[in-house]
């Protein structure tokens, strides 16, 4: 555990892997490309998950199960959809084992007539459900959500980052009309935006995604898009407007108020266990992750410091005392009293991420006061006991401003208006945000691709394409785009 | 909505599924087997669920999540487990689809070196995980569990009961000694317990099950078995303790405080979303559902009856003060506003279960009282709007504890205490649970079995065998037992 990192400028993907496992938030699973995760780092993703449900719930979304197993022909269905999937399905072929000269062999005798996939996302599976219940405008909206694992056999994987499988929620709507759809599209792309500024501290650019980057069977998608450490691009959540084109594949229409009959409007968006790699890539340092108090699993770490029984049984008193405190505060706390030294636990927590240390020996029992270390900006303050109630909160908010306050400063800074191809390529090279004109034309978008790794983040909503040239070919820009190699 | 149920008494297999349906708690997947868990059935198991998150998280259990895909050959490796579980795995063998004269199939070149399987429970994945986690008696014990969807390919399957694909929590946890394991296995099945009685208001008998019944793994299987209405037994949770058997299948010692190597013991337990079929099948009437209070979806339903416009600006202030009321006593509720009649709305909601129904129209608006139907016991009474705040959580309360008697009173009127062969084949024909002396042998279980369809329910911890003779052999009981039919 004390064994240092490697060094997060030069190194960062050995930092971030380093950081994931020695934190204790995941491991590699037996499977190529899968993940655990472990109590940590999926006590991390609750709370995520628990701030997100109360959101769409308080909006109107319901939560539902759909099935995991997905009749292969239903992915043919929506032509752009199945392009998009069909290279990373995990098909499930066989529904026995059976012992063969000792081994453990699949039965050939169990191979099923129709294979089955493991849903890489759930649009036709609950599309053809959608299809038996909605038959009137009166069964409209649907506002339904799953938080559910899906699987994607990808071929470079990451932990977090992109796995095999990945946990994630996926909301599926179904709605009268266009406009309709198109603002329950921007309504949770909003949401999305929240979760990841006031909970995640995390500073994101907002816009619609081009054809070439869309979901396969939207009509248009839009995204939430952070900048990491190394000034690079993280999609961190994404809000479909389906259009009808899952309804045409699934054939479901609906009878209007008027008595006409038409295909319903569709959304779908996620968010999923990604974001867990986000908030790690955002905040974190040489010496571990740096995590947002509202999210963190423990808020507050209490180190207790003594040398012999004796102080020990007074550090113990004075930390009761504090701990009812704390509990009624409705902190998530934890008290290390494990057998190492103070120093290592420092490290460890520091490596933890846990926004506030706080370090009590004897001498604070007697002078009724406490040490407090802040995780974002390695302060330390001694404060007294009575001091804990009105200022401890106060110290988490400022931690929470504070590592979204950096995070917004660096993604600005790291954010280049850039008129010519040169100065685009020299940035994409030095890392960071291009913001420059775009002809619209989807060769330009790859001929840049191809050149430079670096593809189009978003269109942004607050774009200024007037007067702008493209930044490739020249020509008249036809928007303003946000260009960043991605992760 | 308003069709008839089936008959509870002589048909409630099509009763079941009406019931399911109608109510909205489930539907039929594509895929054979599988379920779609609806906005209703779904919140129920959330309800459940967090009930019974609460309890494990307050004795120290973390949640964490491991993955859905497992290697083959990890199954083969405790010989028990494989046999349990070969006849129903789905297995994935390729990873890829492509397109071929106009179809789509399954790309031969993406086969799978070793294949993998679903998992159908998940031991195998999670021991390969602890064989790295722990080396010293300092890392344990480790109380994890998971919430997450197995896959076992059943032949006959049923919603809820029996689906190919199912829900559930799985603890996993690794001790340093067989005491502490058979401590912790027991301490489960009493949450088990409690979650069954207090919350779902379903008596259970509690105890261990034979050899030819208990987990393909375990050293000892125990389990909580409730009493269905048709007199059928259900198994409705179950906690193994599982000795060292994983731990030697993946070589997973630990260092002992006195520096010798030992073998770690473990446990596994699970609930799944069998439960809501428990519910179903414990408290439905001819009308419908009946849920308990503590885990219904909606505690109360508001109908509004008026015949006019300005009655319904009336009624509608009125309910208006009413939700602020209900809001602020944390009850989860509904008002019905749809275009349906009173009465259609009063059988759908039946239909549905809700504790309670409260009945507003002018006249109650007048008198400042409203009515409160009881789905419980169909009682009706009118009480004055000031009232609410200190009858309804009462009436709730009443409602829980009488779900719960009334299950309680059905399963001892028919559990039976026989001593002749006769009897036992009598009551197992016309349906209940009987209590009787068995040898202990596996040779009389399965003649027992193959004879009457009923299997030993459990050999329940107040077991009373002495003087008791087995009611097959006629031999010396080794244990008094419960046997019924089950699901």
């Amino acid at each position: 555990m004390s064994k240092k990192l490697p060094n997060i400028d030069s190194e960062i993907s050995n930092w971030y892997t380093d950081v994931v496992t020695k934190a204790g938030l995941a491991d590699y699973g037996p499977v190529k490309g899968t993940m655990v995760i472990k109590p940590y780092g999926f006590q991390l993703w609750e709370n995520v998950k628990d701030v997100f449900d109360g959101m769409i719930k308080k909006t109107g979304h319901v939560n539902a199960y759909f099935p995991l197993l997905i009749p292969k022909s239903f992915l043919a269905k929506e032509a752009e959809h199945v392009d998009g999937f069909a290279k990373e399905c995990a098909v499930v072929t066989h529904t026995r084992l059976k012992s063969e000269n000792d081994e453990i062999v699949v039965d050939p005798d169990s191979r099923l007539e129709e294979e089955v996939i493991i849903r890489p996302t759930s649009e036709t599976v609950i599309w053809s459900m959608y299809k038996k219940w909605i038959q009137s405008y009166r069964d409209l909206p649907i506002l339904i959500n799953q938080w559910a694992n899906v699987v994607r056999w990808e071929m470079r994987t990451r932990l977090f980052l992109r796995t095999t499988e990945f946990l994630w929620q996926e909301g599926h709507t179904a709605h009268k009309t266009k406009e309709e759809a198109q603002k329950e599209t921007l309504d949770i792309l909003d949401l999305y935006k929240r979760l990841a500024e006031e909970y995640l501290a995390i500073p994101v650019y907002t816009g619609l995604k081009t054809d070439a980057e869309k979901f396969a069977g939207a009509d248009k998608t839009y995204c939430i898009e952070a900048m990491m450490l190394d000034k690079r691009a993280l999609q961190a959540g994404t809000s479909h407007n389906l259009g009808q084109n899952f309804a045409k594949a699934f054939d479901v229409k609906f009878q209007t108020e008027d008595n006409n009959e038409e295909y319903v409007w569709a959304t779908s968006w996620g968010i999923s266990t990604r974001l867990i790699g986000a908030v790690i890539l955002a905040h974190g340092d040489k010496n571990g992750l740096r995590i947002p108090p509202k999210i963190a699993p423990i808020q507050t770490v209490l180190i207790p410091i003594f040398r012999n029984t004796e102080q020990r049984e007074l550090v113990e008193k004075y930390i009761t005392s504090i701990e009812i405190e704390l509990k009624q505060l409705g902190i998530r706390y934890f008290i290390d009293w494990s057998d190492s030294s103070p120093g290592f636990k420092f490290n460890e927590w520091e490596l933890k991420g846990v926004p506030v240390r706080m370090e009590i020996g004897p001498r604070d029992v007697e002078s009724n006061k406490l040490v407090i270390a802040r995780r974002d900006n390695s302060e330390k303050l001694s404060i007294s006991r009575d001091e804990i109630r009105d200022s401890l909160k106060t110290i988490l908010d400022e931690i929470q401003n504070n590592l979204f306050n950096q995070a917004k400063v660096f993604r600005n800074e790291n954010t280049h208006n850039v008129e010519n191809y040169n100065d685009f390529k020299e940035i994409i090279k030095q890392g960071g945000f291009v913001k420059c004109g775009w002809d619209g034309s989807q060769k330009t978008e790859l001929k840049i691709k191809e050149e430079t790794k670096a593809t189009i983040r978003c269109i942004p909503f607050d774009e200024k394409p007037e007067g702008l040239t493209c930044v490739y070919s020249g020509e008249l820009a036809k928007h303003e785009v946000i260009y960043a190699k991605a992760y």
